[in-house]
């Protein structure tokens, strides 16, 4: 077996969700992964937990989604019963081929992520990682070779943690305090907005493996001024490029797309929060170097900034702040490594993808 | 997808476990059956019910097996909790490779099926069934090509269950009745045994699928005279043939055996029940043909008779009768098939493979 298989297995179990003698914990991985689940069950015996191993195989779930009558989809209670009784779990991503599940009825897959929701909360209430394997199906996903993106999964994967948390805490000290923060990207865009007395959290790869952003959450009537996503972005299957969207007082006003604008314009007619910025994040992982149309990666990117319209997370949200509510959050990333800056409270903090605790920082 | 797939996994569904709409379904099926686990999904869907797949993955169990300290053993409760909230257990076995588990330590392995036993516990109380899907590794183990071993696990597993019951009802009503019962087959296979007050049951493929066999308890005190075992069978990844047992007054008083006479001398040593017939059972599937070093199919080959020292099933024994207990149950397989008969109450019920109430019989 690949030695970095063992090494990704490792970082799972000791850095991300900590596991410990006696701990339950849930490995759900497809069979492309299966590698990966031996490996887990290997640390995690080592460690003296305890697995159960859940098949996650979206040829079987489509088969699910395919036969069943709507009307019939109910939250699996047995699940449900497995996840309360569990203290870890470990979510392996990989598909065989990534649009094996093209021909599912979207109402039927709505219908199904509701009737699973009591489960994932359940799960979120747990220790909980989310991390990739590097299949075959991704990798042509990516347009890369299989080595080629075996290599790029586990650069960004297998890293010192603690270093790069540390490098992360340098930019959550100046974004932390701030009031005001400005994009400025080629030349369309330029956005403004406040996140005074909001959270920023540094994610060094607990609950998401790859880590390597630092996040928070705009004040929602606070956004001003238009944004250009000049990386491609994938939602519900459709990929949508060269989003425009123009914000007045926290709100899109207008909006625009190369490609699939009318998804585009869908997402933002979903609800009333769906209009409004729920997340500002700062991509520090620089060992993704390329976009691979998977946003456990894409948005930790180095030299880039996202911003999700829709659902700000909760513990970026201050005590006596109010968070964007919807039932979206769709990530958006604008390219920063070239003729860009990041200002913040007025001062120059990262430009052309240098940050200002960085040699080759230029003011 | 092979339709016989299909076919194998809507018996599994209709026939041996009865799903209905809104139960609670756990398959547990490795990697290598994830056909027959994906049509499992699209057949569970169809008629309204909500599965969990787990992953039955021997060299993950392996992994953790060889890195655990025995101490730190556990019984999986999430485990527990996920079947005690599940109406129906389908369980498939398949093997990529049959050998996986073959460095384990016997002691490691004894300790996690001693864990596991509140869970076992809990999933023999719902409507389960254990089958078998034609894998490579298994293939490899009966000595036979892909294509034949597929045909050949087809074959014994997608009947008409409706009439392969009736066939065995005709055995049932002679066998529930009866007190005395003599197996003769060859030179040597010469015994008696009584069964009054012992209950027959039809194995028409519930619980295990293929099924195919009737079977009943001996009286314990009973058996008188000796048995060639003339099928090979497999032991703790070894096997035994040429087993020749000795009865009197029910308790074994004389063995031996071709090859591995020490492992069938320890399984006789394991308490005072592994030296007592626990189990005499009739195969009655003629789809199953030939022998493949697995006892799920090996027990209900057609003309064949087999009988297990140690454990007596609960069902078989009648009120005002005592059940053999042990710890083993371990199948053993005489052939019927030529120069040899079934007696009981002295009249003879099937001679050279051919029963009284069919074709053929010379009495």
């Amino acid at each position: 077996m690949d030695p970095r298989i063992r090494e990704h297995a490792e970082i799972i179990v000791d850095h991300s969700t900590d596991v410990q003698a006696g701990d339950n914990v849930v490995i759900s991985a497809p069979n492309v992964a299966s590698d990966l689940a031996v490996a887990l069950h290997e640390v995690i015996g080592d460690r003296g937990a305890t697995p159960v191993y859940l098949a996650s195989d979206s040829r079987a779930d489509r088969a699910y989604l395919q036969s069943v009558d709507e009307d019939d989809i109910e939250t699996p209670t047995h699940a449900q019963a497995l996840y309360e009784e569990s203290d870890v779990l470990i979510r392996v991503r990989a598909e065989a081929n990534a649009t094996e599940q093209s021909d599912i009825d979207p109402e039927t897959q709505a219908a199904h992520t509701k009737a699973r929701r009591p489960v994932q909360e359940v799960a979120l209430s747990k220790r909980w990682c989310l991390t990739q394997f590097p299949s075959k199906g991704n990798a042509q996903l990516a347009g890369m070779s299989t080595d080629g993106y075996e290599n790029f999964v586990w650069d960004a994967v297998n890293k010192d943690w603690d270093a790069q948390r540390e490098h992360q805490a340098r930019m959550v000290d100046i974004l932390d305090p701030a009031s005001e923060v400005r994009i400025k990207s080629g030349d369309v865009t330029d956005v403004t907005m406040s996140v005074d007395g909001m959270t920023t959290i540094n994610d060094y790869a607990e609950k998401n493996l790859p880590g390597g952003e630092v996040f928070t959450a705009p004040v929602p009537d606070s956004v001003d001024g238009e944004v250009l996503f000049d990386k491609p972005l994938y939602h519900q299957g459709r990929e949508i490029t060269g989003a425009h969207l123009v914000f007045e007082e926290g709100e899109v006003v207008e909006h625009s797309a190369e490609k699939n604008e009318d998804l585009l314009s869908e997402v933002l007619d979903t609800d009333e929060g769906a209009r409004r910025l729920g997340e500002l994040g700062i991509g520090m992982n620089r060992d993704i170097d390329q976009f691979t149309y998977n946003m456990l990666f894409d948005e930790k990117m180095g030299d880039t900034v996202h911003m999700a319209i829709g659902r700000a997370y909760d513990e970026c949200v201050g005590d006596d702040r109010e968070a964007n509510q919807s039932a979206v959050h769709l990530d958006m990333i604008v390219d920063m490594s070239e003729d860009s800056f990041i200002e913040v409270d007025g001062e120059i903090v990262q430009r052309d993808g240098a940050f200002r605790f960085e040699e080759g920082f230029e003011e």
